[in-house]
Order: structure tokens, then sequence, then C-alpha cells
């Protein structure tokens, strides 16, 4: 079933180590179905250059495995809630770049510092609250899902203007309206960290002209996007 | 029509990726024909491994589609004005270059501090003042070139002289008298502004001495220069 | 003798060069035989393009020659050290690698800052206290092996719960239950070193929270690991 | 003549882009012959993928071309300079390579801080002094090797105990006692200053404890080496 989306899903993986995103087996993506009922993802733990795309793993949103003889992702769980809650979104990325984590482990949010990241994201890039004990104890990687919808939901920010969130002390996901631009975004977003560090230890971040931040955002995103090529 | 900087300027885009300048579709370069009243230029959102020679759009001085199938680059009108205002130049180069749009979102110049900036740079790098907030929502691309324009002229710099500026919060744009000398502009622009960054952290700025850094320029540039061979 | 010893470790060696931990003849690699009588290790100063498996060294744990024409690592001793007294390791690394050798040289631990760390230490990694002059003019490399030892006996750390160190003044050494694993370690060393490097830059290092340190460690290794696929 | 020393600079000059020291036409080596009457260079603004080991250029210890049709480095008359004045020395290298052209520019000297210097240099990398105004008008590349022995002879260096030097806001110049290993010594500049530079902006430069210092420069150089193979 949905060999389309595990050829793709199995290619975004490839393509974070293209990206230099992840070294060893360290990153996972994931896709879902047109239904909105099952999600591929990459198995646990194999090494990216033994996978096959028959090798991703089918769960269903309570992350059972439906189809695979492999475990999937063991952050699997973060992964469906981002889906069931964010239902805009169809490929989710996770990594340990090495700029985004720094971010995550310096807890604090990456702030939009010029039109490269206005490109893109439409606010600075927020880093969610840590988890409680109790959330870390159970039920771990779920939890980790609920807090990062809840850095959005509290904050009222759509995750298509803000497709990237840096969990605190752990590492970033990013998200994207098809699994191709799950990838694309967290190349970005780690472009922007690599930038926005090297300002912050330089001088106090000043936070992008809204104006401006507003045109450049506005010039690839929505109606009157004028970027590219039309359809 | 003009098949031969067709190519040129394509080639130029690769490089672009090849000197590591650019990810994804980031980034465009341009050049105008002997007449200077064209200007072939880089597709819009095209990716590099897609484009081929033939999709570079050629527009007139108002920015004009004359040919081609592609929506131009939406910098086009950037290019343009830098072409109408500083006849010296023959290729355009913007990209959003790690090190050189980290000084742009600094805000601020990178100061010559060795004899690799004045090898081809005579000055320090400027930075544009930002732009009104009636200049970003109309006429946005032009009027960043206006902007440019107006830093080299109120400053009484030659472009030949000093062929890059920081735009302001957003990124780097390069020339030269050529579109290859473009190119090889925006990829000394990046070496520069890494190293004057890593200078800035460990101690304040102070610029080359004015002597050596003449005698270096001019090693290079000018009627007394001896770099290189005799053509 | 040890022909898949010989080989796994000169793979090793050049599996040093494939993830960018050595330049040159630096670093080495050695495993030790099932029956931790014999130490396998790389020739000293002999070119990796040149280097053949055959040319792997076998030593006893007196550090004396058994069998191969071409003269041991000079740290030939600090491996055999390691091995006489971490009776859990199978393979040791030892590189410059940028990061880790600039914490050696910075003189001071890499704290625990994520869960990237959690992955693979379940602690700061630790710097070892200067040596002597007497330790430093005479058997040197043993000596380094007993300082490092040192630093884990009177801090009661388990060497496969923080499989690396840093050498004062001089750069790091990894290890593990597998000449295999013993590379991976110090890669992982590498970017944990590269990460907590820039956070110390920014902010003071705080360690990470100590349960989400222990759930990521945990969910890797021990009785209780959920990462990866069952063997 | 000399044709294999000829090929000897010519394989130089490209491991100096294979080592990632130089773009572009950037950087030089030369090769002096056995009689230490004739020094072969690379010619002046040749790209590397053009150059053959032909084009090499050979002069004279007066800077006169003996042999070749291009015009020699323009920074031919340092080089001579120095073998004229270092009697030890038979390659020199000059690249503007960043962390080596960085601490040029910072006008400080690269501190020993660990036992990766002291492989190869017995103390700080110097910086010359600036060139005075004449110096810098009048055979400014003579004065500029004139300048790197002056540094050399008033504190009373020996060339290969210390194969580098880094000239006053302008770059590393490095040699040995082979083309190749000049460029070798390069390459390890560039590796020391980079984790100098790093170092020294968290924490102020404290010198590697000398006996650490000596014992690991006579592990690889002088009568008690015992680093390597026996010749």
């Amino acid at each position: 079933m949905l060999e389309q989306l595990k050829q793709d899903v199995y290619q975004a993986n490839l393509d974070l180590v293209k990206h230099g995103l992840v070294i060893f087996t360290w990153g996972n993506v994931s896709g879902i179905d047109e239904t909105r009922q099952y999600v591929v993802i990459k198995p646990s733990g194999v090494k990216y250059e033994d996978m096959k795309a028959e090798d991703m793993v089918v769960v269903d949103l309570a992350g059972q495995v439906i189809e695979g003889s492999l475990n999937p992702s063991s952050d699997t769980m973060t992964h469906v809630e981002l889906y069931k809650q964010f239902p805009s979104i169809k490929g989710v990325v996770h990594t340990h770049s090495k700029w985004a984590t720094t971010y995550s482990q310096l807890k604090r949010p990456i702030p939009p510092l010029g039109t490269t990241h206005a490109d893109y994201f439409n606010q600075a890039i927020p880093v969610t609250r840590p988890l409680e004990l109790q959330e870390i104890r159970t039920d771990y990687e779920w939890n980790t899902g609920k807090v990062i919808v809840e850095t959005f939901t509290t904050k009222n920010i759509n995750p298509l203007h803000c497709p990237a969130v840096l969990v605190h002390e752990h590492g970033p996901f990013a998200w994207g309206d098809s699994v191709h631009n799950a990838v694309h975004n967290a190349v970005v977003l780690e472009y922007l960290a690599d930038m926005a560090y090297h300002i912050e230890v330089l001088q106090d971040a000043t936070p992008i002209n809204q104006d401006l931040l507003n045109k450049h955002f506005n010039r690839k995103h929505g109606k009157d996007a004028y970027y590219g090529q039309k359809l």
C-alpha cells in the first residue's frame, strides 16, 4: 500500500543526508496519505545506505504498525500527533542538524533577522517549553508532539506560516504541505539558525522591519505571490 | 537572440551553486548586451538542475520581457536599475550567501582588514540605508536598486572599485565588468565577509594601512597593474 | 593472525578520513582480539592512501610487536593501557579532530547540553588532569593511558556510559564495544564538541535536565532500550 | 631544465586547491633546485585548471626569468628572499587561507595551545612588523621577504622549527625541507589557526606546558624522534 508515498518518504530521508542535516541513522522523515489515515515513516536505526523504499513503515494515527516488518522510528508518536493537530501539513522531518539543534540547546527562538527568514517564516521560530517529569517518563514521544502543538496553539501560530519548531534541549521538527517541502523547510531552518547564531554572537538581535518581513513573506506566499512561475 | 549571453548567464548561475553561494533556487545572475538595451536574466524559481540556457529570459531596460516563456527573476528590476545607473558594469549577481547576508543582517559595512580585501575592493563594502515603508510597498525591487545606486552616488564610489553592496536586512548584490567577473566578485565578497566576521568577534576592526591597501589594489587594477599575464 | 580484526582496524582507520576526523597520517584506531591478549593497531606515520590491511601491527599487552614489519602507532601504549583497565571496550580511537581537540586545549569538559549528547553519553565528557613533568619525560604514552584511567576511576565512571575523554592540552580518545563503534563514538564526540562550543560562546552552559538525559540514554542503552531494531 | 622540480611545484600548487587553502588563482608554491641557484614558481594569475607543469617559471636568485614564457608569480621576490636567507628550506608556499589570514589580519601570533601545534612548531607562529611606507612603495614583495627574515633573525628562530609566518595585514607564508613538506606545513598552519582562533574566542590563550611542547616536538623531530617509520 501507499507505494508512491513510501518512495517519496524514502527519497526525502536520503535528502537529509544529501543536504548535510544528518549523520548515521539520525533524523527521520514521514508523510501522511491523502485520506489522513496512514503515516509512512522511516524505520528506526536502519543505516541510510542499507535502507530501501519498501522498508518504510506504515502506521495508523494511533501509531500502530499497519504494514512493514521493521520497527518504525522511535519518534513516530511525535509525527502522528503533529499530523492529527495540524491538518494542513503533509510531511514531517526531525533532525539533530547542527545549528537548529544548537538553538534548541540555547533554549531560545530563532529571531527573524532578514529577508531570507521572511521568505519562509513570518515570525520567530519558537522553542517549546520543557517537558515536565511525568511527560518525560510516560509517552515521551507523544508528549513531545503535544508540547509542539501547545506552542503553536497558545500563540495562535499557523503551522504553514512557521513550518518548524525547536524542541527544548532536543532539536528541530520541520514540516510542510508535502514531504518534499518538509525537507526543504528543514534545510532553510538550518540555514537561518546558522546565520542568526553568528549575528547573536556579535550584537543583540534586532528583528527585521515588520513591513519588509511582510513584503518578502507575501511575495512568495498567499494570493498576491509573484515569486516563481505560474503553475 | 543573444544566445552567447544566455549561455554565459546560464553558466554563471550554475557557478553560484559550484561556489557554494546558493542553495535551491536562491540567487540570480544577469548580463547586459553590448548595446546596453537588453538584459538576460535567470527565470524565477526554476531549479538549477532543471534549468537550460534557453530558459534565460531577455528583458529590456523597463523590465519588460522581450523573449522567453518563463517569468524573469523577481529581482529583475534591481538588476535593471544597476545597469542603467552604473554604465561600467556588464554582469550582476544576487545571492543570500551566508557570510555576506550575515553582514547585511548585522547592518554594518565589511571593513577593509587586509590585502585580500584590497586586491578587489579599494574601501569598505557599504550597506544601504533601510527602505522606507512606501519604498517597500510599491516597486520594491526597483527601489532596492535605487537605494543601492544612492549609496554609491552619495559617497561618490566607483562601482568597479567596490563591486558589491550589502542591502540592509536582505543580502548582497555584486557586479563586474563581465558576467563571469560578477560571480568572481560575489565569491570574493563571501570570503571577505567570512574573515571580517571572525576578526570582529575577537577585536575591534582596525582598517588596513591605507598605503598597503592602495598598493594591493593598484597591483591588480589600473594602469600600473603588474599582477597576472599581459593579454 | 587476526586477519579479520586487521581488516576491521584498517577499515576503521579509513573511516576516520571519511568522517573528516583526521588529515594526513593523524589519528589511529586499534582493536583487541577476543582473548584480550593481542591488540591490532595502525602503523606509525603511514599515509592512509598507501596503507593496506596487512600493514596493521599486532602487539601484546606489554606493547611488544608480535607480528608486522612496521612500527606501531607511537600512541600504542595509551591504547594498551585502556584495554587493560577497561575490560568492556574492544576498540580505541585517537584523533586530533578539530572541535574535540579544541575542548582538550580549552581544558574543560564537554557539558551535556541536549538529547544528542544523552543519546550516547550519560554525563559530561571529562578532561584529564595535566601530566606531571616526570610523566611526560618517561613512558609518556603509557602515562597518558594511566591518567585517562585515573579520570574514570576516581570519578567512578563506566567507560561504556561515557565512551570518550579529552586529554589535557592534547586531544580526544574514544572507544566502544567494537572497533566500528569506537569510530562511531569519535564522530559523535566531534559533533557534540562542535555544538557545545557554540553554545558556550553565547551563554553559560546549563546542563540538560537530568530526567531528559536519563530518558534519552536509556531509550538507546540498557535493558529497556527501544531505539532501533531487535537483533 | 629542472623538469622534476617543475612537476613537484606544479603538483604542490594543485594540492593547495585539494586541501582547500586557495580559491581561483590565489596562492603560489615554489621550490629551489639542489644547487640553490634556481627557483621554480607558479606563473601569475593562471587558472589552476588550465595550468600545466611546463608553465612553471624558472627564475634566478635576482628574480630574473631564466626559462618560461609566462610572468612568474607577483610574489616571486618574497620567495627568493626566503631561499637566500633560510638555507635549510627547499619549498615555499603563500596562500590567503582563511584562518591563517584571519590571524594575519588580527595582527597577533598563533599561540602554541596543544600538542597538535607542538608536533610541528616549537613555539608561537610569529607575525611580522608592518611594512614602512617606503617599503610598500618600492620593492614591496622583496621587502615582504626581508621583514619575514627580520622576524626570524631578531628572535633567533630556526625556520625549520617554526616553518611558517604571518605577514601583517596580509597572510601566511609557510615553507619546509621539501616542496611537498612546505604544502604540508601550510595545511597544518591552517588547522592550528582554526583551533587557536576558537580557543581565543572563549578564553585567554594559555600556552601549552613547555615540557609537553618539547616532548611532542622532539617525538617527531631531531635525533631522538620515534614517530613514524625508520627510513
